[in-house]
């Protein structure tokens, strides 16, 4: 074997070592996870993260946070099925985790959709996530502040324009930010690493996007201060349990049922003969 | 053969021919459908949109209807779990797809269970929906504009009663009138006809009449100028797919997935052999 | 057979017949449940009541409370995703329902996780709930209203615990009061039963308290009269199906699915072979 190629297969190795060991760590300390979230992925991203052994908690009045949010490990703010009385919620939350020092992550969805929504976009993006995670569009329209299509990329040059808005996104806000798509990008502004597992009807489950980004969170709540780490993981345990899940799968909703299954009972063998991250 | 048989089977035929040349369309140009629908409902609606090839938006804050409204190919409303809160949102949606030449769906839920309801669904009703679907008692009470009992309509006099209501109601709105039961009636205020697919056990899954809506909905938007085909079609086409999942379901959460997984599978030979419409 | 193993198979013999006669009405009768209840649970929580053949009613809106509510057979009230717009039909709901002599269920869900939530809860639990189900650290919080931990109680200490509260707040409210767990406890303040069937495996479900609680109220519309029993029969009968579901489960979420199969296929032979309640 050349050189390269064992490095490529030891750096392989390392993720999926890596990717196991924060898998078992959240199995055993059980994180606390806030979601403050939309109506349609609520049940999917609950589910999510009480397979993968975290404790969900969807509680988003205001008039809990300051009681409730300092005692999570983690939080996480969509803004699916955004309205104007959520938002004073999902801006106060994200404060109080930052000051508590407790990671929070955004899921930006149809960040261009409105002109509303991405000016609530912005503004979350504003305070300190540890991570935002969103499709090439969304990233783009927030990188940019310009409202427009949303629609799913998938020429190769949308994907490098995604590429750098995520590059340009992680500067400007401090986060990780990471691009899902057939090859899931994570960035922390400078480094670029590509986590490439999953199958493409995972697009064809509502909420599969916001049920990684709460994965994300309990990810990142049990090893808070390596969050690009924690993000590729994340992303790599979802795709790894939906191949696992298509294997087993007649249609979207098969999948849907055998991918959080195989969450569940995903084991240090399948992480490792399946597991690829990449530099890129 | 008689020719009035022959008749009816060329008849059977083209209604199965132009079910499955939509279906394909509906695939082919995966049309933005709105939802602002009940909370209920929301991840079956989506999931079957998906399914059908279709891209939901479940968008419901009055704030980004003028930005977001014009760009849809359809929009879905459904008042299921109804606030006042809601309530301008979905008037203001309706208001701009009619005016932006977009069809739009009503799915008038549990019309008749308190007056501040009827007055929602007969207001709605009044903006130029292309569609109406409901159960029933949905249609009679939106029709005569009466509250009263919401139970599910069984015997043949409540039927023949849902039936006149349907065709008064299509007059007055404009609307073509469709109401769920054994045999599906779809009307455009005089021609009447019935789509006879799907298995009773439907009716055991929460939303699945929300469902089925806002898949009519994706339906017209494919071929606007021919709502009520449209409609038939996309009765036929979710019956026929509960038909098949029936054939592999143990009951009602098996059936659930079996129909989505079904949906998504669907091939024209299924629908040809299987679709039954037939004028009334 | 001792004397003693008679009587205590006698009376395992009597619960089980008794709960079988209340399911088969409650299949017979299809009791209207209206339910107030969090986001999460809205999809798993209507399934639920259909597969056991209830009819659900997700209507919240108070505007509707004077109009609907007089008419449903059972309430359930769920405080999963509190926001203080819905406190007042809550409230108001429960007042109506009391005086047109319907019975009512409370689920505190996470009632000492702020002190916004446990005064809500505290105030509802005031207004005459025929049953208060919840955990064990629910309970605890309610009993002692104080706010604290949410985490899930495991140890015979805590349980004990739990019991203690749970016979405090029965007599406090008047109320039935269950507390989830190994265990399930159901009394009356005085009288304790602990109802054994169930799988752990449902906890890794989001919401399956919450459905449990509803199913708990449709029981109660079929024998207001015997809260206590009709409360530990459905407690029984929806953990005998999550027994049956585990037999056919790989995960969590086939769990899911083939527990609500099991609920609506339930028949005699497995409730009299599975079900065991036993004195305290």
């Amino acid at each position: 074997m050349e050189p390269d190629n064992l490095n490529k297969e030891q750096d392989q190795n390392s993720w999926a070592v890596n990717a196991w060991t924060l898998l078992s760590k959240l199995r055993d300390q059980s994180p606390l996870i806030q979601c403050i979230t939309n109506f349609v992925s609520m049940d999917l991203m609950a589910n999510t993260l009480l397979s993968a052994g975290a404790s969900p908690a969807m509680i988003h009045s205001i008039e809990e946070i300051q009681d409730f949010t300092p005692h999570v490990h983690a939080l996480c703010i969509n803004v699916g099925t955004l309205s104007p009385a959520w938002l004073p919620a999902m801006r106060e939350a994200a404060q109080v985790a930052s000051k508590a020092g407790k990671p929070w992550v955004l899921d930006p969805v149809a960040a261009g959709a409105s002109s509303f929504r991405l000016k609530a976009c912005l503004e979350l993006a504003g305070l300190k996530p540890s991570v935002i995670r969103g499709n090439g569009s969304e990233i783009i329209a927030l990188s940019k502040a310009t409202i427009g299509a949303t629609k799913v990329l998938d020429s190769s040059h949308e994907s490098m324009d995604a590429m750098e808005a995520a590059k340009s996104l992680a500067q400007s806000s401090g986060a990780i930010v990471a691009v899902s798509g057939a090859v899931d990008i994570i960035t922390d502004g400078h480094r670029v690493v590509g986590a490439h597992n999953g199958v493409s009807m995972m697009q064809k489950i509502t909420a599969t996007g916001c049920a990684v980004t709460a994965l994300i969170a309990a990810f990142v709540a049990v090893d808070p201060s390596h969050a690009l780490e924690a993000t590729a993981s994340a992303l790599s345990i979802f795709g790894i349990a939906g191949e696992m899940g298509m294997a087993m799968a007649k249609g979207p909703a098969s999948l849907r049922m055998h991918l959080i299954d195989s969450v569940y009972n995903l084991d240090q063998a399948a992480v490792s003969s399946r597991l690829k991250v990449t530099s890129l």
